[in-house]
């Protein structure tokens, strides 16, 4: 069956909101990844509006996954449709932690407000799959308030949630060493507020006052940026947090910021997808006697036949 | 002046061996990235021999640096001759420290058989410059009987080094938070040899242990690889290690192993080469009310144009 069959026989329920429609549709987006983005064309035409995308990234251990069931259930209770995507790291070594978020996560898998996506990383270069975007474009067309994605922070995928989320928030914990994740490259720069989970903890208070000592630090943008105290087990802090990420959501809308971010995401989704075009092809060519320009032009040849067959 | 003019200057030199002629060529590879492959390819024509890369990689505090000057020293005076590649990591948060290792390799810089070159990491995609497969290459021609290249391990470095070296070492130490880098995911894959530094620590042996339980977990392939345990200060194992690194090395050649690598990293550069062409068409051209798909076939239109012109 061709995807515009598939995509016939749910869209209907589909726009009706209802949920064994949507999952379908987001198989459908997933098993056909050189056609995704004409079923996203076609889901956009009936798109309504557009919904807010917030990030949590961090450390395994931090406490991601009770944060964001805490943070959705309050949205649920208020009535509010949620849509999440759990982000599975590739590596067997952290399969087992992982597992046991999503049993803590059962809670709020079980209320209507609320569907929960698992998505596998696994054989992705960025380490977040490409299919993630397309998720949330399915996800948007399906009318959610607002959609939540929960990575695993192991390397490249806290970087690359930048460009998934509007809103990227870093969830640290002062007993899990983070304190070393703290000057690693990369991981600072990238979040739009610091949440430090398990405040209850006795080191929690030197843990948060080296954080802001640590922004302090950095340049004037980076210091304005948001840090909270949150004890997402017992509820402190997580109704301020979601406050505040309303509040700068509509802060970035009348700024124009979230129009920059929406445009470099579509752009590194162009990247993306150009780029596994070119890596089938490069993956598929044997090097032989051929000298680095002799097999770049082979590639560069290659891959203009294949865009030119590509409608 | 064109960089034939300038490479005419300075090859006579460059070939007889002269140190100052080696860092000219380098210097004349980094800035001229469009040229860089035509001049290597002129390079290649002069080279004699392919030298060994061997990498170094690992957390800040592993005693990368020292190990390095311990090995590159014990080469030294055996009257090979060794380039260095030191490759800085772009977060200002490490700076300081890097710049304490570079006080340590002091005493490898003032042999006349070494010869050391920083590389900046900022900037580049992968972590580590592309410029460094370029001084690599430049550095065979010059003759080296091995090409050290030592980063700071942060984040994507330690996957890309893989391609630029032909062995891989992954450097830890007891003291140094490498018990949670222990199981992050993709960095214990990479090493075909595992150095556990400053072993005369107290928890040295039950690191070493855990490391050793750790890799016997995995595969086979994986769990054949080696463990060293070395203490790069007090001058113990680092004997063995050079041994087992030129032993690799033939091994590495008799089983075609080493045809395999050269293959992946001549592919690799292919693909940075072109991914740096497109970034700069996609990051130049502006989204509009352009779709994914639209905006997709406006960057493959002028990457074709950008292509064609090139010769």
């Amino acid at each position: 069956m061709s995807w515009e069959q598939q995509y016939n026989l749910i869209s209907d329920d589909f726009f009706k909101g209802r949920i064994y429609a949507l999952a379908k549709m987001i198989t459908l987006v997933e098993n056909n990844p050189d056609s995704a983005w004409k079923i996203i064309e076609t889901l956009k035409k009936n798109t309504l509006r557009d919904a807010p995308t917030v990030g949590f990234t961090g450390s395994p251990g931090a406490g991601k996954s009770t944060l964001v069931s805490a943070y959705v259930s309050m949205m649920a209770a208020k009535n509010q449709k949620i849509g999440v995507i759990a982000v599975d790291p590739s590596s067997p070594f952290t399969m087992g932690a992982f597992l046991g978020d999503r049993i803590r996560m059962r809670d709020i898998s079980e209320s209507e407000n609320v569907y929960i996506r698992s998505v596998a990383s696994r054989g992705s270069v960025g380490g977040l799959c490409d299919a993630i975007y397309d998720i949330v474009d399915v996800m948007k067309a399906f009318g959610f308030d607002k959609i939540i994605i929960e990575t695993v922070g192991a390397g490249q995928s806290e970087i690359e949630i930048v460009y998934v989320a509007d809103t990227v928030l870093l969830v640290m914990s002062p007993d899990s060493g983070d304190e070393i994740q703290m000057f690693k490259a990369g991981i600072m720069e990238i979040a739009d507020g610091y949440v430090v989970n398990k405040i209850d903890l006795p080191q929690a208070n030197a843990f948060s006052v080296k954080l802001r000592n640590t922004l302090a630090l950095e340049n004037d943008v980076k210091s304005k940026r948001k840090v909270f105290e949150v004890s997402a087990s017992k509820n402190i802090g997580v109704e301020e947090l979601e406050k505040w990420i309303d509040e700068f959501y509509s802060d970035m809308s009348s700024s124009g910021e979230i129009f920059k971010r929406h445009e470099r995401r579509l752009k590194r989704r162009v990247r993306s997808n150009l780029m596994r075009v070119m890596d089938d092809i490069i993956s598929s060519q044997e090097v032989g006697k051929n000298s680095l320009r002799e097999f770049k032009s082979l590639i560069v040849k290659k891959y203009i036949q294949e865009e030119a067959c590509d409608d």
